[in-house]
């Protein structure tokens, strides 16, 4: 049944206070002023990232809850790529007239999954702010420190024959969204892992902070548009990259996917997309010490020292995915 | 002639490139990574507000420079409610597939009116995220430090018998609004200060300083709903307010248009809505010199110890603008 959405904005406030902590050593006064207070080390780090219905998930397979989480995920993906431990997010929130159908409490379900990953990480919602609007959206921004070394990675820091790794894996999410997208909700029987990467992709914090420990590792970004569309902006306009990528690197799923639509699975998952992997380039004295001390590391390459990417010794295919300029499809 | 969004996010960002400066000595690395990293001050106030078409601004008579001052404008004011100046801000942006029915050219003009803004207090932009949705949003988020003094100024810190000082004026916003509303742009002619109030506010960053920077002043908030929602915030549940408003305190266009209209012009005011100036609360022995020291400072009555606000002695109208509930009204 569709329910309206609380009546007011205390209504609202009311029911955020419910889900999140409003204390915290990050933020000693509870919010509901104007702004917030926090006590900030000197150096943070600070990303912000839309979340829109039907550009960014659909409500047809997205529960409330994953919406909440996902929205929260991939802002903390953006700490994780460099290298970094989130502290605390703020929302800017729009409210439609109706909330989408959904069975249960819609907004409390969707605050629950912000909450359940928001605890996982200790993060207190700072305030943000909150408006009717004509369908639903999320924008967090989020701000973190970096680890003990005090190392921040960036991209565009490789070197000709730097070992490029992919801490996460990639291409499972593209065919967890195309199950999602061909099949509805009940692609999770089929592929429950590809879907659930989809719908509540894991940030990879500690594995940033691995990264960054580690002074052989230059740079990393993460994977949001997939690696076709990524590594050239990890690299910069004057590299290229050599990629060596073997089936036995992709996950069951995204072969069995690929297998049943009959696509070439290597480069499916090059073109990827939303996979929140962390890509890391690392000096190629150290890469094999670096790939074995962090679970989940894949070696898919080395730098060029000119442009181009070759992919298993041919062109690799361009493109990937475009979240701006492909309105018509959520990812 | 509608006109196009930039076709790639690419050219977004080099148009944003091109108005925002993309160093700074709060932002050491230029945007482009995942996250911006910033160097930070102990203790910052951070803050974000949504902007969204139809809901907080109209297209017929809000000019591209407009919205995006104005998106920023409020953000400011928040930083200025706390007493602090602000230091950087970070933009999500909603990019309709069409922007709206505008002469020149809407994006270059939107983050101009923007940087105009920005330029005035030095604030670079770290950058943010860009989205193709159905309508035009901005999502600002902003962060500040207190001054010298290290004061951050609150809500609910009043004690009884503080002076409440209005700094900026209320209630001509609110004639511009209506007078917009009515008339659209040509609203101007005959209300030129009412409508730029509506349009391109001021925030009152030195003002919040110099609140800051005395002892006496207790605490302090921006009008952004209007004194009679926003006076209950201030005051906080367990007091009250005497109020001694005279027409005299008020802007001669907003005498214009309520006389134009039949409306009791201080009730009017009091309602307000979107004033953008600061109201706040000073010891007794202090209130003369501080009003004094503040260039545009009003007194507008005492604090009382019990609930209950008094209007030149009898109880005030209720309500005020909400934003959150009244979805058909920009505001």
């Amino acid at each position: 049944m569709p329910q309206p959405a609380p009546a007011s904005e205390q209504a609202f406030l009311e029911l955020i206070d419910r889900h999140f902590p409003n204390t915290h050593r990050h933020m000693p006064v509870a919010r509901g002023d104007d702004c917030v207070h926090l006590k900030c080390p000197p150096d943070m780090v600070l990303s912000g990232d839309l979340f829109i219905q039907d550009i960014h998930f659909r409500n047809s397979y997205f529960s409330p809850a994953d919406i909440g989480w996902k929205a929260l995920a991939v802002n903390i993906s953006d700490i994780a790529a460099m290298g970094c431990k989130p502290l605390g997010f703020s929302l800017g929130l729009m409210v439609p007239p109706v909330a989408p159908d959904h069975p249960g409490d819609f907004w409390d379900e969707l605050f629950a999954g912000m909450a359940e990953l928001a605890g996982e990480y200790d993060l207190p919602l700072t305030g943000g702010d909150l408006s009717k609007a004509p369908l639903l959206g999320l924008n967090i921004t989020i701000w973190g420190q970096p680890g003990a070394q005090g190392r921040i990675l960036q991209r565009r820091h490789c070197w000709p024959d730097d070992v490029l790794l992919v801490v996460g894996g990639f291409g499972l999410v593209r065919a967890g969204l195309m199950a999602l997208e061909q099949g509805g909700p009940q692609a999770a029987e089929r592929y429950p892992q590809a879907v659930a990467a989809h719908l509540r992709p894991r940030p990879k914090v500690a594995q940033g902070l691995a990264l960054a420990a580690r002074r052989a590792v230059r740079g990393s970004m993460d994977l949001s548009d997939g690696l076709a569309q990524d590594l050239p902006r990890f690299l910069g306009p004057a590299l290229g990259a050599r990629l060596e990528i073997s089936v036995g690197m992709l996950h069951a799923e995204t072969l069995a996917w690929t297998e049943s639509q009959g696509l070439d699975p290597v480069p499916f998952a090059y073109l990827g997309g939303e996979d929140y992997a962390l890509l890391a380039c690392v000096t190629p004295e150290e890469a094999d010490a670096v790939a074995r001390a962090i679970p989940g590391a894949l070696r898919i390459g080395t730098v060029t020292s000119s442009p181009g990417i070759t992919l298993n010794g041919a062109p690799a295919p361009g493109a990937g995915f475009d979240h701006f300029a492909n309105t018509q499809d959520p990812a």
